[in-house]
């Protein structure tokens, strides 16, 4: 098996041209890991302005800019983009959804915008420390195309 | 202590017009963490193309998307970038690392070089499997500016 | 009624992919009101070149890029742009077409067509004088979608 | 007088080479007019989500594409840029400031942050009415450059 | 006769809304022709890394930039995108092809990204010779649309 | 002698941080050659609107899109663009200069703008015949860096 991406070693961006548009749906998540001092700030920013809000903005731009980021990715004609950013902690989880009717699936977007929100938030967290690390960025969820639904089990 | 990222309850791109632009470098890391189908697509790749090359230069060209998908980042005028991807068995870990004379430094552009390379590596290999993880996107070193320099400690 | 760009407190843009792709245009228009000294600039730079032009032409380019801009909005696959400009005096009045065929509308790129295309006239003539001022950005006809047809009453 | 922006007929970006970098400001405001629709959407989505808060950050984005957007405008390292929405009745007010130290100055950023924050709150509050409005997008305050300090005055 | 892309004067992005979208296939070339420094330099970067390569992952990403960087030209849904640079003594000869199923064509992707593909390899051989020069981006071949398929004659 | 744009295989933007900004400019060309129809058109445009002019902006527009169009090259803070397109039967020239005060020089966006500018060009005018072609995208002069001025030779 050969990826797909090359053809006769060079790069390809795929021809999907004799699929047909159908819905898909992915969801994605990233997990940005929060020494203390950047919890406390996060909490302290809170009352004032919204960190997480921005992060959520910033990862659904960031789902448009997708193929011009990613190289061999499509153009696609995104229907839907929602980015969550929940706080357990030190721990802030971004879960992105996106969907299209579209000739291809839009993983690569659902987890742009997961990457893309977790960066945002460490960028205005990284004045209290230089440890916060981003974990985890992997897809939930995928529906739609030629594999259908797929589900990421409790323990993968 | 409050984010320097918002004003009154206002998100804003922090004045750092009063600090004089001095040289400041970055280091950041992504792993992309293969099952075994992924990693055997990358080993079959590697003899025609390189799956890996792509994924550098897609990092190299992210950082300069930076400011454009970090809300409140400052465009600054990098010196350099460089990316490595090195490959480990079934991980491939992305060093990315970033210089400029400015008053502000390049850790975001170093940690979006790093996580746009990854999601690059993940959008070509994702054809074998939906369980690709992308772990630990971290800052490993910083130089220049007020804090002076700073490694990252082995167990960080 | 609570506005649709945001589910339980977070931003979103909005799914769309239940509603049937059909004809959208809009037409919105700005104004740029010229003091006497930017009125003499632009009717002097007339003869040699044409700044109208450039404005208009920047008003079609920036259309294309709404989805950029404004964070919520869905990226669309315009059939067409048009950009008008109209002097009368001192007021030059740009004009914005746009059509497509998709699931939701073309009023922000009508809109956003106009104030760029002003902003441009601006930067232009910005050298005469610091008092010019963009006024009326808004919609005069919106048709397809659910509410169909609209135009802005005389006295609107 | 004739335009700088063109030179022979033909339009050019001015050679600002000869002017060496000085400190740089730039403010200016964008009125959103909304009626009553739209007011009361725009309250009843405060207590779950801020739009304008969405609109501040499409500002300051906004900004930071201004040389993209502005087909002669010259690309500028801005050392911060502000975004303020303030809300009084129906109207929202814009007011976005810039700053930079380079040969040419930023009034373009700084109109072009107000109304793209402008444009964005008109995107969340369309779906209430078709009769938004932006009023007078202009500058209100320059600094720095060879004209000095300028002050929009009271009726102007 | 006169020229699609103006109406009475002012530049249109032409109105496509009234042709239903169709498969449509165009192939372009460049060749970038080498001085003999910079044909050594090919040839000793190609053991370690591959310019070329880079060339064509360039290619395929400026085909995507298509409408942002031709004013007039509309966002299409590209199904594929390929480029190949083959290299024949001095010369290197890109060939890029795209495709899509839009009311319009992909000629311009098509050239853009042999352009592109062309400037890129340019870059990283500037430095042996200033002599480097881009010979023949021309259309190879084109399918679909109301004029059919086109391929041009050996002596064009 | 190797390429500098790669470090041990890898792709990289050359470090230019020890380098002293000075004064840079280029001057590059591209020919665009219209066969007997497309040079009609292009002759029957001009009364009503000005696709020279269009071409020039859009060339001006892409030199500052060069580093993301180039994955190497380093993001420069222009001085100046100037594109000037000249009719000569039926050929026209794209000249195209730039400057700027820094690290590494400005060729790229020379040759980019004069590219772009011709493929608008080529855009407005293709309805007329699929025969055009884009001749000698090349370097006319060079100013400034360690090697000094350089200027073509009459017969390169």
């Amino acid at each position: 098996m050969a990826s797909t991406h090359f053809r006769d070693g060079h790069p390809v961006m795929v021809d999907v041209g004799d699929k047909p548009p159908t819905v898909r749906r992915a969801v994605a998540e990233a997990v940005v890991v929060l020494p203390d001092e950047a919890g406390a700030l996060l909490r302290a920013g809170a009352p004032k302005g919204d960190p997480v809000q921005v992060a959520e903005l910033a990862g659904i731009m960031g789902a448009k800019r997708t193929p011009e980021l990613i190289p061999l990715a499509h153009p696609l004609p995104l229907s839907s983009v929602a980015v969550t950013g929940t706080t357990d902690g030190n721990r802030v989880r971004f879960e992105a959804s996106c969907s299209t009717a579209a000739a291809t699936g839009v993983e690569m977007e659902a987890l742009t915008a997961a990457a893309v929100a977790a960066l945002t938030l460490y960028d205005m967290l990284k004045g209290a420390t230089k440890g916060i690390v981003i974990e985890g960025v992997r897809l939930l969820r995928k529906e739609g195309g030629r594999s259908g639904t797929w589900t990421r089990s409790e323990d993968g």
